[in-house]
């Protein structure tokens, strides 16, 4: 781990990403030692600082400290957190934040190959995403509402949970974002109002023509499942995760023929 | 500080409050070395630990580490932070979380005498609060909402900014609570879907007979402003905060007489 360039584990409580979830953070796939999404794990970071306020940090300084934590890592995970640092009065932030640069490393998690293989069932959450168009797409450190989503099963047998939006529109997993296969289109929803905009999400995006398929942004309600012929899920981590039963709708996975499951869509845009 | 319960002030990188904003806060006026709001505020904190699923902490033993923290305080502030602790994968709780406390000490903030003897300037944010029931009323560690309202000024002659939800109603201020004096009822938001329900606020509630005042709780809208009497703001390290003017309009002071402004209403409640 290293904060602010030096090994250390712990942070001063005064950090206001502690007191008031005051930061961002970036979830990041190591593979074959290599970052793959890096640009657009920063480019999203950057809309965040932007949108927060926070001087821009130095991405080069990023990719060199979470480089140094990768190496002799095959295949990992690194996360970054950044915050707006320490200080201001209450809620206010400083006129001159200093924000904490938070690099830890962490083991690849073993996702079941059959998730890839036979697809995945999930369910609908009832806790739901509140619109805020100030703090939509950007990863942030506010993560409540997923945590209380993701508290609702503990049964194995789900991978993932779907949440609305207030006003009943699927906006996306609780970490993960979602694509329905609709004919020869891919339809996935828009995040002017809440959710992440995943870097998956934005390769599957920009990689979809390539695929022969064409790209639908708009709003998606529970009864859409129905009519779908197929569905993923992505993540930075899961890649192209199919789904086997959403919320009670069964899917033929024959459908997805053609779209490259598991991190195939990354190792093909990237490492050929 | 004590982080349960000792003295030290640094807090591990996996803790929950960091990574996800996954815990609660109280700030706690010590007043003449006591804490006279204090089971009001652990009230509070367990409606939040009730409603996030943290298992409940001995409030006995806060009690005491924070007695222990005032030692010698004669004014000043205790803020209690409560985090899920560290642990769980990803947003999923862990089955047996071992929630962490932190209490910290603060010098009392030296608001000027004229803010109860003028009364304060405050304005309207543009920054709105979204609408969440399942986060309303407690205070959680999500406050980036609040960050970026406090973030709109910079001028000091504002001592408060006000914020609406998304439906335009107002809902507080960003770190106090608010009350419209109309005729002899005094009228304050309802907080079911945004806002945290103060303790200054309830103490205010609880108040309001004695002082020959109803109190209605209902939506206010920003055009209110222009018929109300009057306006004072409550948090509780502000106490009663008597304002002179919001967002333009201007009120007049001796419309308040009766109402006990600054911690004289704690102080004739509690200390009598």
């Amino acid at each position: 781990m290293l904060i602010d360039g030096l090994p250390t584990e712990q942070i001063p409580v005064a950090d206001r990403g502690l007191q008031y979830g005051d930061g961002l953070f970036e979830t990041i796939a190591v593979l074959k030692g290599r970052m793959p999404l890096w640009s657009r794990h920063m480019a999203r970071l950057q809309r965040g600082e932007e949108q927060l306020g926070f001087p821009l940090t130095d991405k080069h300084l990023l990719e060199q400290e979470a480089g140094q934590l990768c190496e002799g890592l095959g295949q990992g995970i690194v996360k970054i957190i950044l915050t707006r640092g320490s200080g201001g009065r209450g809620y206010r932030p400083p006129s001159d934040p200093q924000p904490r640069r938070i690099i830890t490393r962490h083991p690849w998690p073993d996702y079941p190959e059959a998730w890839y293989r036979d697809g995945v069932r999930i369910r609908l959450c009832e806790t739901r995403f509140s619109r805020q168009p100030r703090l939509a797409g950007i990863k942030h450190l506010n993560r409540l509402e997923q945590v209380l989503a993701r508290s609702e099963w503990d049964d194995p047998g789900f991978a993932e949970g779907l949440m609305c939006d207030d006003l009943g529109n699927l906006i996306s997993g609780t970490q993960s974002n979602l694509f329905l296969l609709m004919g020869r289109s891919l339809v996935t929803p828009e995040l002017n109002d809440c959710g992440v905009a995943g870097v998956m999400r934005e390769l599957v995006m920009a990689s979809a023509a390539s695929l022969g398929l064409e790209v639908r942004v708009g709003p998606i309600r529970p009864e859409d499942l129905e009519r779908a012929d197929g569905m993923f899920l992505t993540n930075a981590i899961w890649g192209v995760c199919p789904v086997s039963e959403a919320s009670g709708v069964v899917y033929d996975l024959t459908r997805l023929s053609g779209i490259p499951v598991s991190h195939r869509l990354i190792t093909e845009t990237l490492f050929e």
